[in-house]
């Protein structure tokens, strides 16, 4: 069969859940099978197999050393983190509610760490008696850290949030370089650090992070070996030798056309390097890299019922039971800056005889609740299940679920 | 005195609330006794004297028999609903949730109508037991209301939601014109008026909405003119009676710099003649403006404290305990293309002495958490309450509340 023409870039193949009888499955159970499970539509559903699959990937291709943590704020549902804790070393938390979940979990507070550019008192309060690491962002939580310590007793473990003096290339948020809220400018660190030692604390090390979603190794690599390079001056300041080293993450995964997976074999290559260089000048360190996306993006879906099947003016609009309301990100309202379709496909129908060009909305009444905006998938009726693939991560928890009254979203991991 | 050269347009006059003794006041209550009263921060605050002056206005310019609806899903806390429905003429919902608070709050089910493109089954079957007028937007929805209303014995009151063929300029959100999920395409309306009929099923009228957040009178006058008129072209095929014609609303507030509060003196007058027009052509129509964010938008604020100042590379933070998580509109991140300011004051220091160019930022671990990009405010310290006003439409609810695990907002009628 000759190739079609093809102009238009396509989505990376959606391979990771494999298709049974026609159907997607997901943990081997096929998708009408499992929405009777579920009892409702809408739902998300991550597949337990692929978060471990992708921790053991993870670990083939970094040196043995490395410490893997998973950034909750991701997908903080309770079981996910629960099944995760115990494959990776550690948990990286954003909140004092966050803390909670990592800690019911099972999760070690010796390796739990927390950052966020606007920990309340209350929060840190809550770390401090946790016992978990606390990345300061600024020279009031030093203060206000020294005062815990003093009131409760209970010495506080920190590591500084540097705000590098240079960016992640490519990254689709920029965490760091330039102004920004979040960690204290490289500059500024040197005198942090000295306020830490006179306070008290009990210093680890530092944590860089310089951007998210970044699907271009190389530059994944030189902004690693520029955080080591950075956090190697700054030990140089540091008032007791660096124990903890995170590194960042980063690392994306593919979600519009013509996006492809991340390649481990430099990274894990240069994260080699790294380890080596850290068991020199930072004997006592343990390197770590911090993955919230990539660890559970891949391994979940988002499923919606088909409630209507419409034709305006010549375009067919699939009407569903879910929306924006549930899944902000594929209707592009999330941190886009233009619109893309997210890989979607009609679940219970993965060989279809027919295909359409459709577009896919939600039930709000907005036009803004579009999840596939003309997208080629098997033709389909009201009662056909909807999926969009590469859900796992910044999906039900980043959406307004208030928003016009409907039903919850239910969640499961299989 | 001279006025200061500006070439930067400025926003709106944010002079509907009073400041007493250098505060702001909601409710005649200064703020910084408020957040006492609320006893947490964040929290939204809602003017109930500035709900009821709104509609009075709305009463002033409109015709005395023109009808006001209010589109709850703009503000659906209950106690806002609540006060609405005692001061306007009906309640449109958008889901079977907000159905159950429009009649918790007292709204009149015969007053009660509902919008939505995915109407569940069990919505449907929800409105009918109500009682309440059901707009139709497609022709699934005539057969499964025909079903209901044969099993029940309730007959469906049912209006039609048209799809028009124009389109509502300069709208912040096109609703109707091209093709769309919303509605039905006019030309096909006929037909399903013929289906309307067929199913035994009450008609009473038509919905038609051509685009929300307009400025412009005039475009609002055109659309409303071309609606009536494309209603009295239906009303031809109507098995019945129009007895609810509903022209929508789309009346903008001022968000952005530049922007101006809209005059509604032209929109009345034409109206007025709508309402004459009505009175020949569809003498048993009662005549419908439904208004969502005109009605609420500026009678709320939300309200959030600093936790720290930064300085990063020269650029001042100040970092709240709120967030996106609360205000996604404010942040950029719905519906907007490019990030635009809403108005912003520092609600404690209404009459500063001291003002500085400052970023405001939530506490979650994103760079899209921006509340205020680089503004002119009072010169700020931690324990202030930062105001963004316009916030009360598409708020709380249009926002990822569960995002990154930090407390409930608490919402506040005053």
């Amino acid at each position: 069969m000759s190739t079609p023409e093809r102009t238009l870039p396509l989505h990376a193949p959606m391979s990771q859940f494999q298709v049974k009888n026609g159907e997607l499955a997901v943990g081997g159970i096929p998708l009408s099978r499992l929405a009777a499970r579920v009892g409702q539509t809408p739902f998300y559903a991550c597949d337990r197999q692929l978060l471990t699959r992708r921790v053991a990937e993870l670990r083939a291709a970094f040196p043995a050393s490395l410490k893997l943590h998973f950034a909750m704020k991701a997908n903080p549902m309770p079981a996910v983190v629960c099944h995760l804790a115990k494959l990776v070393d550690g948990i990286d938390v954003a909140s004092g509610g966050e803390l909670k979940v990592a800690l019911d979990a099972g999760a070690d507070p010796q390796a739990i760490s927390f950052a966020g550019p606007g920990k309340r008192r209350s929060e840190l309060e809550q770390a401090v008696a946790a016992g978990i690491l606390i990345n300061i962002e600024s020279f009031r939580e030093v203060a206000e850290l020294a005062a815990i310590s003093r009131e409760t007793g209970c010495q506080a473990r920190v590591a500084v949030r540097v705000n590098p003096d240079f960016e992640l290339k490519s990254a689709g948020m920029k965490m760091g370089g330039g102004a920004k809220q979040f960690g204290v400018d490289a500059e500024q660190v040197p005198e942090l650090l000295a306020e830490i030692g006179r306070s008290g604390l009990a210093f680890e090390g530092f944590h860089l992070f310089a951007g998210s979603q970044n699907l271009k190794p190389e530059a994944i690599v030189e902004a690693q070996n520029k955080s080591f390079d950075l956090a190697l001056r700054l030990a140089q300041s540091a008032p007791s030798p660096v124990r903890f080293l995170n590194l960042g993450g980063g690392f994306g995964i593919p979600y519009f056309p013509g996006e492809k997976h991340l390649d481990l074999t430099a990274i894990g290559t240069n994260l080699a390097l790294i380890v080596k260089r850290a068991a020199r000048d930072l004997p006592e360190a343990e390197v770590v890299i911090e993955l919230g996306r990539y660890l559970v993006g891949e391994a979940g879906i988002y499923v919606t019922r088909v409630v209507d099947r419409k034709i305006s003016r010549g375009q067919t609009f699939l009407v569903t039971d879910g929306g924006l309301h549930h899944h902000l990100s594929a209707s592009g309202n999330f941190g886009q800056v233009i619109r893309k379709n997210y890989p979607v496909a009609i679940g219970n129908r993965m060989t279809p005889a027919k295909r359409e060009t459709v577009s896919v909305v939600g039930a709000l009444c907005t036009p803004l609740d579009l999840l596939a905006d003309r997208m080629e998938l098997a033709t389909a009726e009201p009662g056909d299940l909807v999926v969009i693939f590469q859900s796992g991560a910044y999906g039900l928890t980043a959406s307004p679920q208030a928003f016009l009254g409907h039903p919850a979203c239910l969640e499961v991991i299989v």
